[in-house]
């Protein structure tokens, strides 16, 4: 690593989204080609800062002088697009840096994507940005936009252009992604920020712009895609800064099947790694991740209305019965909560009400079409009491008729209330325009899919504390010894971990021969010790469940002849206490981007029934473990599950110290706990097996 | 039940959705109240049968000559409108009887839903039906419509009244409800032939709906939203039909939440049992059970556009990498396969394309743009291979630049394909308008969102074969002898179970003071027997592993201590082999709707962790018990995991005669079987403990 990339300054949002001068270098002035889009894209939203067309080509560009080169320029460039081919973009980069370029956007792909040619000229894209501090986005991107300071140099015509601003901006390193992101987000009514596209990342990356927008105060609200994250510990001092800074960051992934990571490969050269990690490991620094960019809009449409939801607790209302039960089946499956009226609340409502008796979802029924005090006081008694945290008005596809009849008192009524308020109105073409209409420009937050509201409702609900766990500090200990030599098998493994602190079932390796009773007392699991064998259950080497000094006889004496039987040469008998308890699994891999990376999950016959596992990352603080084991379904089997209950501070006391000798000890490569088993409260837990595996290059 | 009930006759579509004469009773001129909507409807969509008002005043209305009783119309209807309060329906119900009308819809509320006089009026309604063999619809419904006869006689004005005909016939307890899906279907393109709101079903119910449209040439597929199925027989019976006409149904259900099920009771007057036994059950018979109405709505387009989709191999192709990546993980989030390429395949495409290896998703990368013969070799050469079920086309938010230059061309391309192509396109206000509205008037089958596209094919691609086990016959047993003398406890019931055929633990009891060694050798269990005392383990009277005569004097001496220390009067000692398998737990509970249903799911420490049932009605067929066994989790544990495999012969065997006795033994209340015990295949399949709960009223 050399000084230049330590000191790489942070990403200057000035410069870079409300530049006073662009220089287009390669522009022209064909709208159809994409080298004419970000001068026709400028032009068309009225731009007011200086535009230097750079092109070899005499003359002007739709009226705009044009320069030779770069260097050319009369004044410091803030931003350059670059839009030429990939074999004339280091070239151009040399001179953008020479002429004190503040910021490059890169369009051209054919790099890292296409392979090792590739790869090499982006490295060298990277090194003139960290000599000359210049900051370049991209290859492969888009570039930028900035709603807010009206600056719209992208490289695609397929953005809207009546834009509408506000307080989310959106990463991505897809260019296409971004534009889809942003065109989805202004259209649902989304106020935005800005939108980086940052495609291949030479330079500036997810953990740069992150950084950037934490510190941005026109941002509260970040929406990210991303195919991969390249430097993981920048990432998370981002995201510290997001946390410090009470903002929110929402995140879909990209790769998250196989042929989405084949895909994310040869689009940006993104090499994703397992998705159940990322989505955890992010999880833990504060980032939300969701499964789609619709859920990822809504949500962001709610936080950017209401700031935070308070709660899950709702109240549906609809003038139609039937809409009052699809919604409240929604929203509970969604993860809200339908608490049935206050005594008092049903009382009031009862009076105003004709048919029918007051209850959540609150079914309005006919009446709201001729009682025009209805709505009124409905909407009043709601707004005056604390018993929920956000209101659902659904209603129906209705035409003209009723809805000329009926929104404007229901905007009336809605906005009278103190709390959250999310309207669903379904449309449908040929019924619905005038209501869609109205909606579009009123003041109502309104979605036109019942099933999205209440998901996004219930995910924003769930955005506050959000990475509390991850502002405890975990220790970092000094590095770990490891001695190869001495790590031989299961025994050893258990010992090293042991000399680190980590609690292992006790046990001792009897010579052949010897058969003393164990000092630990019976029961106890009797194994052939035997270096380089494996399956030793299958071949009989195993005996687990001895009571007493009888059955240990009879125990060894079995193991003894099956090892005669297939030949295996017995260096012992491994004699170890046989614990009772929920069983645990526990292991260390080492990620590509997050490193040392911890699973830990449910052990025995339900680890391969539940599918229930989490990770974090090493070393892990007690907050972390215990809010990871919290992910757990088998949590229930640690926390007074069927009346038992287990030691879960030992537990996780053990696992933290798991994590500090994973990232302490960089020989190790994975580490295999299976099972640890978790005694009654006071009893402890233990590491019963373990497999180490070296790892041999350890700089990896 | 009396003859006439059982003489009902089947519901006739031709006189309900294509009447020639219909009586509006209670019409009013004023399309602003509920009794001006029938007329205003008819009138609007040019209805071509004869419309005669009802209304004691003189006059005609809206230029139709009125006439005081229905009993005055000139010819015999086949549809009456019955639009007058819920106090005056019998009296016209009576009269319209007389008459010989064919079928009426009775609009008003205030039935069952609203108390006991409600329920009363409402049989009453059911008795003129069942008395004179006019069909009624209703009350507390919104009517009938059929688009492909050209008939709008609801009662509300918010349908749509540019209407496609199609083969998607539309079942809706729910007035409102019906209304949304109609018109969510027809804005995105569905055909409908007929939709039909039944409201509190006092004589027509979604059985009779089912059973007609069945049998409809017109109809192919039947969306049913359904808060309650009131007649489980004439349910299945309808079913058999649907499936021997090679027609399918979806349904949504309501009242799947406690908030959900207050709200169907309040809206039609719905008892909704348990959502799980319901999915079961009817997906049992064939109905395909979704979340939402877009998915069920989805689901019918792709459905009536190509029939049936063979399989789940797909190929995504896009002009967007990043849309390829998006669009390919929601695809195989949503269960269906990416494929990679053939090597031939691979190589066509590799020689169209200039930018980076042909992979799948395909992304056709910047050079569609200029390069013409691209898209048309792309889709040739996919249509000719057999490699793929179906072709998602994902593209991004496109203004008129891109999507006037490229839309023709892609829908071309499209259209070549012989297998089915369903294509994404993501709309955004201010943008994509030309693109909107170019695509609902193309020939292609685009969806707004690439989620709801994938998961709507996954959806289609598993109709088929749907409901293949219920076609196999379940043996219905004669009454089954019921002795509430002999069974009193677990020893008891088992011994029940046993002379019925059901194989339990061999086992025996011992008078106090013996204690003889078991014939069927060791391990064993051996219990205090104790009637009416529960909790027997906590109270020490359970000896779970005795493995030798020396063991089973300590068990025996240990539980008389226990005994006598909680001072339990002992009447013997039961003595029961123990078994090893796999764990299962089943159970027999009487639901309101479907009768008898047997709950099969994982047993021991599975059941409370893995919410692993599943349900199915008594009797069951073989084939039915393997069909629900596999949709369990643990399934994974009977048929080869971890190397073992169970007897599950003699697992199905057990479970088919447990539901048999379920089905013939009336004072049967409830059954737990907790847990039977399956051993490796031919150890068989044993009922380890059971409990028997009689049933007090057998008539209910």
């Amino acid at each position: 690593m050399s000084l230049q990339e330590t000191e790489r300054p942070s990403l200057d949002l000035r410069s870079l989204l409300a530049p006073r001068s662009i220089a287009v270098v390669g522009a022209s002035a064909d709208q159809g080609r994409h080298n004419g889009r970000p001068i026709a894209n400028l032009l068309r939203t009225g731009y007011d800062g200086r535009i230097y067309p750079v092109t070899p080509r005499e003359g002007d560009v739709r009226g705009l002088s044009s320069f030779r080169t770069v260097l050319q320029v009369p004044e410091q460039v803030d931003l350059a697009i670059v839009l030429v081919r990939a074999d004339r973009v280091l070239g151009v980069l040399r001179e953008c840096a020479e002429a004190g370029v503040r910021n490059v956007v890169v369009n051209a792909s054919g790099f890292a994507e296409e392979g090792e040619e590739g790869r090499r000229a982006q490295e060298e894209i990277r090194s003139i940005a960290r000599q000359s501090g210049m900051r370049v986005i991209g290859p492969n991107c888009i570039g930028v936009l900035s709603v807010t300071d009206g600056v719209l140099p992208v490289t695609t015509l397929n953005v809207t252009v009546e834009q509408t601003p506000g307080d989310v901006a959106i990463v991505s390193q897809s260019g296409g992604m971004a534009a889809n992101i942003f065109n989805r987000a202004q259209a649902d009514g989304v106020g935005v920020r800005a939108a980086l596209s940052l495609g291949n990342e030479a330079d500036v990356d997810v953990a740069d712009a992150v950084a950037a927008l934490a510190d941005d105060a026109a941002t509260e609200t970040i929406l990210m895609y991303v195919e991969q994250l390249r430097d993981i510990p920048r990432f998370r001092r981002a995201m510290a800064r997001v946390r410090a800074a009470g903002k929110a960051v929402l995140c879909v992934k990209a790769g998250r099947s196989d042929a989405g990571m084949r895909s994310a490969q040869s689009h940006t050269g993104a090499m994703a790694g397992a998705f159940a990690v990322f989505r955890d490991l992010v999880e833990g620094m504060g980032v939300r991740v969701l499964d789609g960019l619709d859920e990822m809009i809504d949500t962001a449409r709610i936080r950017q209305r209401f700031g935070s939801v308070a709660g899950r607790r709702v109240l549906v209302v609809s003038p139609s019965g039937g809409e009052c039960g699809y919604v409240a089946d929604l929203a509970e499956e969604s993860g809200l909560i339908l608490p049935e009226l206050s005594e008092g609340l049903g009382q009031r409502l009862g009076e105003l009400m004709r048919f029918g008796a007051p209850s959540n979802p609150l079914d309005l029924t006919g009446q709201v079409i001729g009682d025009d005090a209805l709505l009124d006081g409905v909407f009043h008694a709601i707004a005056d009491g604390p018993e929920f945290d956000a209101v659902v008005v659904a209603l129906p596809t209705w035409g003209d008729f009723d809805s000329q009849r009926l929104m404007p008192r229901i905007t009336a009524a809605v906005q009278a209330l103190e709390i959250p308020a999310v309207v669903t109105a379904w449309s449908s073409h040929g019924l619905t325009e005038w209501r869609d209409g109205y909606l579009r420009s009123s003041p109502l937050l309104a979605f036109d899919s019942p099933g999205r509201a209440v998901r996004a409702l219930a995910f924003a609900a769930s955005l506050d504390g959000v990475g509390a766990a991850s502002e405890s500090a975990a220790r970092v200990l000094s590095p770990v010894h490891w001695d190869a030599e001495a790590v031989r098998d299961e025994a050893s493994a258990k010992r090293w971990l042991h000399g680190l602190g980590v609690p292992v079932s006790e046990e001792l390796v009897l010579p052949l021969g010897e058969s003393e009773a164990p000092p630990f007392g019976y029961p106890v699991v009797v194994k052939g010790v035997a270096p380089g064998v494996a399956h030793k259950s299958e071949l009989g080497l195993v005996e687990a469940d001895v009571r007493d000094e009888r059955d240990f006889k009879r125990a060894v004496a079995r193991i003894r002849q099956s090892a005669t039987v297939h030949a295996v040469d017995l260096a012992g008998m491994l004699v170890a206490r046989r614990y009772a308890g929920v069983e645990l699994i526990a292991g260390i891999t080492r990620d590509r981007a997050f490193g040392p990376v911890m699973m830990v999950g449910a052990g025995g016959v339900l680890a391969e029934l539940l599918d229930d596992t989490a990770f974090l990352a090493c070393p892990a603080s007690p907050a972390q473990v215990r809010s990871t084991l919290e992910r757990l379904r088998i949590t229930r089997l640690l926390s007074g599950f069927r009346g038992g209950r287990a030691d879960v501070d030992a537990l996780v006391a053990l696992l933290v110290r798991v994590s500090e000798v994973a990232a302490g000890c960089p020989e190790l490569g994975e580490l295999d706990l299976n099972p640890i088993i978790v005694g009654e409260p006071g009893e402890g837990a233990v590491v019963v097996d373990a497999l180490v595996r070296y790892r041999r290059d350890d700089r990896e």
